[in-house]
This record gives structure tokens, C-alpha cells and sequence, in this order.
């Protein structure tokens, strides 16, 4: 595994341009994102049309990971060594203002650049799926069963380097305070959202007595309340 | 505005391939996960790269609208009608199989491509407007100061049509209740997720005695629980 890399300088593409008092570039809250965030919005182009697919993503170190079927036309495509966009947002919350111009949402978002690159190496693939597994439910990889060797050429697995990477984060109340909206009569702030865990609900062929994982009961990781 | 269309047939680019019985192409479903949804990821191709950017977006109709500041690279870039896609996914849960090759999650997506006008007409212009402060907080529209023409001016709006459309879902619990893998005393099923507001928080500048509006208390829309 690489090493972890202080923050780097964004790049001419990942500086952030619109609003750039929100944009961050430094690694431990990009981290704090990505790893909070469970499914990442990844950009690529085929024939000159983009496309945006969601997908489970899973950070290791300064990689990101994403994975799918062996038989998937978008990883084999991504795969090829073509230009990426990698994106995980996550929505905290709607800010209303008192005016409509200055209504908003309030966001942690990591835009991260470059080429995906196939794992080849069954032991970098294994990291990768128990980082996927452990992310999903923390204390999984040790309860399910661990893939076999034909699941693992089913399966493939693909990194992104955080190299050009960048995150903007917008926080807090509306921004028309100090304006002249501040004397109406309108109610102003903002709604926080979060996401919670249900309980969690039994497959209909569960065996008679088999144990809730600890991790259920309750399920807690970065990114959900609850 | 145009017309309802009853459901379009899928394009050769928008057909599902992989797992393809999770594809769904009806109208009032693709309508219900855009209309559930707050955030879109849009992607766009510049110089050869692919970003991926999150926005709010609303559907009126048969398009979906973005918007954002009239300065904005991204949208100018968008608005001189090149290819596009915006999705918009709802994470509705993760699937516990008794393998990790089976993990999964619980999702609805729907993938829109096509070209992203920008809107001149200022009655277009505030119906969209009208759209997103709506989405963001049912009655906003009344009860929020509307926008200037300055504003107006300062704010792009682009619609893309629901032309090119199809939505992937995947619900309920894990598929291998019928592999030799059910014999495992693995716990398997899946664990609901849900968005939820927490309690409104007043602006500091909040003029003493402002109504909270009866949206708020409690607030409820399409895709939010509690």
C-alpha cells in the first residue's frame, strides 16, 4: 500500500471556483467524507456521452475503491484507463432563507479526478472487498462467509488515487442576515437532515436462532444517526 | 409546457444491461424516485474529462431543472448544449447476504441523458424557481420573498427533457436464500435507511416572534420519513 501523502495543492481542474470560501482541500476532511459518504456518483464518458452511475465506494488509504461484475460494460470500460470523476455527497441539511434567491442547501461534497485503474492483485482485491464489507457493517468481514476464488474473478474491483481531489462543504444558516431581507417577517434557518438505520429485517430463509450481528443492534457508523 | 408523454421505449443507451430485471422505464416510477430526490449528480465533459457535480434538482413535467449562479463555469459549460447525465439515487438500505460476494444495497436510480438548454423566458424561468423552493420546503413559495429581475438575471436555469430515461431498483433482502450458502448460520437480511429532519433551527438574526411555517413542524415530503 502507498504511503499516505500530505494535502495536496489542488490542481488547476479540482480547484474549486464557484464559492471558493466552501472549498477544502486538506486530506483529513476529504477522509472524513469520503469515508462517511457509502455510495459515490462516478463520471465517465463513453462515444462522447457521460455517464453517472451510483456505486458502493470504499476508501483505503489514498485510493478509492469502487468494484462490480466482471461482466459490467461500465467497469470494463472504466477499466480502459479513461478520464474519471469520482463524486460522494452528503445532504445535511435544506437552509431556508427569507428570500428565495438566497435558499440553499447545506452539503459536505468530495470531487475527486483521474484515471480508474483495475486490480489485478488478488490480495490488493481482497483489502478492497473487506474495506467494502466492513464499510457496509462494521464487523462483517468476519461473520459472512469470504469470497472463493471464481467469486473473485467475478468480481472487479477498481482504484481512483486521491491525487486531484477536493471537497466543499456548506454549513449553517441563510446568508441574508446582514441584508435588508433581515427585516421581514420571514421565518429563516435551516432543517437538518440526517440518515437513520431501521430495524433491521430478517431474511424470509433465516435459519431458527442465528445470531443478530453486535453491529445491528444498534447500527451506528460515520454518516448515520440512529 | 409540453405534454406528458406515456412512457418512452428505452434507448439503446439508456437500456439496463446489467441485472437487467432491476430496469424499470415507466413514467410515474422514474417520476416518483426524481420527485423523492432533492439532489442530482450531472455530468458533463470538459477538454476530454468527465465532472460529476451534485445540484438540487426539480421536475415539472416532462423535464428536470437545475440551477445555479449565472458566474458559474459549469453551468455556462453546460448551457452551450453539450451531452449531459443526471441522476438522481436514493440509498434505501443495505443488503446483508451470508456471503460478501452477495452484500448489496437497497437503492432507486434513475439515469437522464440528453442535452441541457439553459432557460431564456422569465415565466419558464419562475415556474422552475417555483419548483425548487417547493421541493425544498412545501408553501416556501408563498411564504419566501420571490426573486428580482437582478436575481433572475444572476440565476441560470437549464432543463433537461425526460427523453432518454430509465430507473434501476433493487429492494428487499439478499438473493441467496436458495444457494447451498442458506445452510450458514450467517445472519442475512437487510437493514431499511431512512432520511430524516430534525427539529428547525432559528437563524441568529431571526426577528423575535416570526411564525415557524406549519411545513416545518413537522416537515414532510416525498423521500423524508418523520
Amino acid at each position: 500500500m502507498p504511503r499516505r501523502r500530505p494535502h495536496p495543492a489542488p490542481s488547476s481542474r479540482t480547484r474549486v471556483r464557484r464559492v471558493h470560501e466552501r472549498a477544502v482541500y486538506d486530506r483529513p476532511t476529504i477522509d472524513g467524507v469520503l469515508d462517511a459518504g457509502l455510495v459515490a456518483h462516478l463520471g465517465f464518458v463513453h462515444e462522447g456521452q457521460p455517464f453517472v452511475i451510483p456505486t458502493l465506494q470504499a476508501r483505503v488509504d489514498d485510493h478509492v475503491y469502487v468494484h462490480g461484475s466482471a461482466a459490467s460494460r461500465t467497469l470494463r470500460q472504466l477499466g480502459e484507463g479513461v478520464p474519471a470523476c469520482l463524486t460522494v455527497t452528503l445532504l445535511d441539511g435544506i437552509v431556508l432563507a427569507r428570500s428565495v434567491f438566497e435558499h440553499s442547501m447545506n452539503y459536505r461534497s468530495v470531487v475527486v479526478l483521474g484515471v480508474a485503474s483495475p486490480i489485478g492483485d488478488v490480495e490488493e482485491k481482497l483489502v478492497a472487498l473487506e474495506a467494502f464489507t466492513e464499510k457496509l457493517l462494521p464487523g462483517r468481514w468476519a461473520e459472512a462467509r469470504t469470497p472463493t476464488r471464481k467469486e473473485l474473478k467475478a468480481t472487479s474491483v477498481l482504484r481512483m488515487p486521491l491525487d486531484e481531489v477536493s471537497a466543499k462543504i456548506r454549513s449553517g444558516g441563510p446568508d441574508d442576515g446582514d441584508s435588508p431581507d433581515a427585516e421581514l417577517d420571514v421565518w429563516a434557518g435551516h432543517l437538518p437532515l440526517v440518515v437513520t438505520a431501521l430495524d433491521p429485517v430478517p431474511d424470509v430463509g433465516l435459519r431458527p436462532g442465528t445470531v443478530v450481528p453486535p453491529g445491528l443492534r444498534p447500527y451506528r457508523r460515520a454518516g448515520l444517526v440512529g
